[in-house]
């Protein structure tokens, strides 16, 4: 890098230039640092206001960062030149709820009816922890984040309904209100724990058994934080088995213009 | 009170002018619902600048609402009215250290090198805490907030040290966050908690015996939340032994006419 100033603008668009020539096609952490990533859901517009009335319902787990119409690829609220079809580096295409293919382009499978859209990832906030200086001990493990069904239900709409998923990352106790201190101010990525200490009184059962990701042990003298996690709105869309739905693959997301502290509420 | 409109800013100076006539000399606990009340220290000069100092390097215990001149019994920044001579429902008088007196009144006490020390008091960010919802379990018993003496140190400053004391209250989990966001905007009332769950971490070996105020016991499903007190100051006062000093009597504090609402930094 030398000592010549970094564009940063262009370090998104430039992640996304390479992702779309198929030069990017597995994991976006630590791409384009500083910016947003989002959550991608591709649903034939059948389904579209009952989803998106379920994102209304449910903004911890499913806070929506921007909805395109019906057909089209661009989204300019998130980076002029974004192409929803070419975008992301891996997606997931699910036939009848059937996982049938894992592309790096979805050119070929484009429709008049299908809507995108982008939730906000806990990327944003994990960000703004790591830049308060805050340990993400499932990072330094080299893990993923352990995840969990809890026994809270989401708020139901239309076909859409399912129990409340959730991440969790311990801290020491000043550091837990650190924690959310710092998250409060990001709404717009999942925001706020939902709970903290106690697992048992939201269904967790065991927390060296998660039911998505890595298992993280939690010392004695720290607290287990769980935030609403974007694997909610997953498993969801899962249970309803759409004739027809693309996702992003796992941790391979949408590289956006936005900055995480715009999303910073104060 | 009918249909007419209550002047509350007249409310907390008619309570002052109450005190004042020796009308009101106890607890001053749901007196001008809405305004700031303020734990009272007052000292010689000769302490003033390092108290004033501990003050500034621990304000999380210690936040300062106001400080007099030397020999200044008015303190128009939280009242144009107000003498702290009078003002102050019941007082502690300390010689040596030792409690010589309990008056309703202090002017035959005054000196022009006294120097009033106003610090903010949990009755601020307990008034946010209820009006958002919450419940405060020690409130529903008639009882005193529990108080701990932690293993935290204070920062100390000239002859003033000493642990750090807690007051504790306790929630669900997802009211504890909720807690932590509401009195995180509170910093000039002690603010957010300095610590959650786990009290054998801060020094608190058991919860059903509290150093000040009374036991309040935590349910199962629930956590104790710990708010750095303002007994801090009280005990390392105490510790020091000044040739002289006055407090407010517990409980019986000064009505100022700040609206809580007023120290809300968002």
């Amino acid at each position: 890098m030398g000592d010549a100033p970094v564009n940063r603008q262009g370090e998104a668009q430039e992640i996304r230039q390479r992702i779309r020539r198929g030069e990017i096609t597995g994991h976006t952490s630590g791409l384009a640092s500083g910016r947003v990533q989002g959550n991608v859901v591709i649903l034939p517009q059948v389904l579209a206001a009952d989803f998106l009335r379920f994102c209304q319902l449910n903004p911890k787990p499913c806070p929506l960062l921007a909805v395109g119409t019906a057909g089209d690829h661009a989204l300019p609220a998130l980076g002029a030149d974004i192409d929803m079809r070419t975008d992301v580096p891996r997606y997931r295409v699910f036939r009848g709820g059937v996982l049938v293919e894992e592309p790096t382009d979805i050119r070929h499978l484009w429709r008049a009816d299908l809507v995108s859209f982008i939730l906000g990832c806990s990327f944003s906030f994990e960000w703004a922890l790591l830049e308060d200086g805050l340990t993400l001990r499932h990072m330094a493990l080299g893990r993923n984040v352990p995840m969990y069904r809890t026994s809270i239900p989401t708020a139901p709409s239309g076909p859409f309904h399912g129990p409340l998923v959730v991440s969790m990352r311990s801290f020491r106790p000043a550091e837990a209100i650190r924690a959310v201190q710092i998250t409060s101010r990001f709404p717009g990525v999942h925001g706020a724990p939902v709970h903290i200490g106690l697992p048992e009184l939201i269904g967790v059962r065991d927390l060296a058994q998660p039911d998505w990701g890595d298992a993280v042990e939690v010392p004695a003298d720290e607290l287990p934080l769980f935030w609403a996690c974007g694997v909610t709105p997953q498993a969801v869309i899962a249970e309803v088995k759409p004739e027809f739905c693309i996702t992003h693959a796992p941790g391979s997301m949408l590289v956006t213009d936005l900055r995480n502290s715009q999303l910073a509420v104060f």
